[in-house]
């Protein structure tokens, strides 16, 4: 029997329980592998009732998960309070919200599951409760240390062929010259041709690497930072046989007939990465985390509060996530 | 009879001059109004021959252009040297490049021509001439002030109904949070306003503003700049009657559906304004200069050395950068 992918129920207040028991609806027609949502079975039967979804939703294990799955969406139970407030966070969810997340990866890590989805987190609820995490992906390294050394978490935002790193990620421009070092860029890329090679099956990824400066510095004419920090980290790379190109002048990197040529794209700051996908790809851009001993994907999307319980949100970047998930680890299921 | 479009030559030894052959050449399948071009006959004549493109040259005054454009391409000549060396750019040129722009603006501000379209030139040769512009756009502003104080020349770039203004330049971004200013994106966006009432006849422009960090600062808690600078310039223009909406997300402003609600985005940043732009346009995009007294258009690319000659280079975005010349000037015509 196949194993199931394991899907954290995000924030309770947001659209994560509504995309995923929309989607878990429409399971037949999308042909989706089997999940099971770590979370609470009463508050998903009321988020379920009130968007209008008659559907079976059943406590079970993940090893139970794949049988349950055609008749019964499985929840695997987790600690913690949670209320159907649609658009009303509160940090007295944030337990159940760790937990949920907490025990999804657990599961994953155990093999019980082989992948894992979160749903959006609301992280203001969370550090409102003593979350101390930067964001999910740093606490998703976190966990999987389990108590040792956290890896270098690296994000990922994917639209097909398309897929974008950002070096640095929710820092201010003013202090992203200062974070740039050749060892952050290399240890990036280092990750990025790692983990191509054995989640998605790239022998020799061909990773195009960005400028920081305007016309990736035209020659040291615009800012020092692409000659002294990206082409050494660059330089370094290829040393150690990574196929790594740069640094490329950012405004024409993202041209398909440009890109299409790279199986990924380092970017130096935030919007120079999610620009480009947001522009292509809004509501089915994919977010995969690298850098963990596991399988981790979520929609490139948040919370979305005021779309909570409305059933008016697209689960289209969800189903992605999920469709990415089960792609990625199809080998194990 | 209808005034011609003027069109400086740019850098002899770039792709420019192959461009205007080569849809001079076309002009009667693409039904190009007339325009004169400021350069060299015998240039142009033997850059023709090696493009193997069969048509004649005349000189002429930018009067008697549009009754020349039908049978032979129109040229008013300029002083200076200027060799058909493809690819091997020479400070020997610069002087015919600089006047080939100083009589083009000339002939369009005293009503001659209509509108002014830039070939793209080299500054690189053009500051070993002792060209002391920090660009194209900063010396057409001088020009255009004809000896006086020049007014801050604003640049966009267009496809279509996307259009984006960069409010910093070609600076390095450690250097962009010092220079970005509440009083230059309110001259930035007063200017935009201006120009689209007057040049595309729009009353009530919608202009949005991009934040300069990501997810424009997330209130704070990712740099002081959106709400210390960028809010209150949306605020003081707004105060002016201005329909100025932001700091908006940059990462988010760019999906189709949601740019489609304004008429020009204000980007903090080179790159914030032109990944978008050659994401979707990569060969048709237009460069304009706005905040000048005449009309100028460019196309949005360089002087592509390696293809001048060759007869290889697209020339979409020179064609666009005519037709919105056209268009923009079409009740002078």
């Amino acid at each position: 029997m196949s194993k199931p992918l394991a899907i954290s129920m995000g924030e309770p207040a947001g659209i994560g329980p509504d995309l995923i028991l929309s989607l878990y609806a429409r399971r037949a027609e999308l042909d989706l592998p089997p999940f099971c949502v770590f979370g609470h079975v009463e508050f998903l039967k009321a988020r379920a009732q009130r968007l209008g979804l008659s559907l079976d939703i059943a406590a079970a294990t993940p090893a139970e998960a794949a049988i349950v799955f055609p008749s019964a969406l499985p929840v695997v139970p987790v600690e913690g309070l949670v209320a159907d407030h649609p658009g009303k966070a509160s940090p007295l969810a944030a337990h159940a919200v760790i937990q949920s997340i907490a025990g999804a990866v657990e599961a994953v890590l155990s093999g019980g599951c082989r992948g894992l989805v979160t749903a959006p987190i609301s992280k203001a609820s969370l550090y409102h409760a003593g979350f101390k995490h930067p964001g999910h992906t740093e606490f998703l390294a976190e966990l999987c240390a389990r108590g040792g050394v956290a890896k270098l978490p690296v994000m990922m935002l994917a639209h097909g062929k398309l897929r974008a790193v950002p070096v640095t990620i929710h820092v201010p421009i003013k202090d992203v010259p200062g974070l740039l070092t050749k060892e952050l860029i290399v240890d990036t890329g280092r990750i990025v041709a790692h983990d191509f090679k054995q989640r998605f099956g790239i022998a020799n990824p061909r990773i195009a690497i960005a400028g920081l400066n305007p016309h990736a510095g035209e020659g040291g004419a615009i800012g020092r930072e692409d000659l002294e920090i990206v082409a050494p980290a660059v330089a370094e790379l290829q040393f150690e046989g990574i196929e790594a190109i740069g640094p490329l002048p950012a405004d024409t990197l993202f041209y398909p007939a440009h890109w299409a040529q790279y199986d990924a794209v380092l970017a130096m700051y935030h919007d120079q990465a999610l620009i480009p996908i947001k522009t292509v790809a809004f509501e089915d851009a994919v977010n995969l985390t690298l850098g963990l001993p596991i399988v981790r994907t979520s929609p490139d999307h948040g919370t979305a509060f005021d779309l909570a319980g409305t059933g008016r949100g697209s689960d289209k970047s969800m189903l992605a996530a999920i469709r990415m998930a089960d792609a990625m680890t199809a080998q194990a299921s």
